[in-house]
């Protein structure tokens, strides 16, 4: 059987903050659970997803492409952490 | 086979922005592709994560206390979708 068209992809770029690397809003979000009532969060972190979605692409060009957004604008390599989830085909 | 006692569990927090709310930040990071060498993209959307780590509690309690954490706390439910995610026992 063929390998249907891959027409569109949205690969997820999850980034988040290095260990070690203050993670101020975390800290922020535990401390304010606390303080509401939600006492029994022992640890939270936090991290942003960009979804891309890319047309006409191949899962190697995706992952490529997504790479090079997260070298040239999404990420910083001194403080963050990236994983690139690209759906099979 | 009994369950293993679940000492720890992360419960994932994901929040996004409705259908039909302007993702400003979205827009700018597709813009800022398309002038950075990146035109394929055809369609950015993001999301925050909060990964809360919970201490013996039962995988129903987690996902309460997760919910109670999104009611008072991590989303506005006027403008945010929220989607609870947490790992089988």
């Amino acid at each position: 059987m063929p390998e249907p068209a891959a027409d569109r992809r949205t690969v997820e770029v999850r980034v988040e903050l290095k260990p070690g690397i203050v993670d101020a809003e975390a800290e922020t979000v535990q401390k304010a659970l606390g303080l509401l009532g939600v006492p029994s969060v022992r640890h939270v972190s936090t991290a942003h997803i960009y979804d891309l979605e890319f047309e006409r692409v191949s899962a190697e060009e995706a992952r490529r492409l997504a790479q090079e957004a997260v070298d040239r604008l999404l990420a910083n390599p001194v403080i963050h952490r990236v994983t690139i989830v690209v759906p099979p085909a």
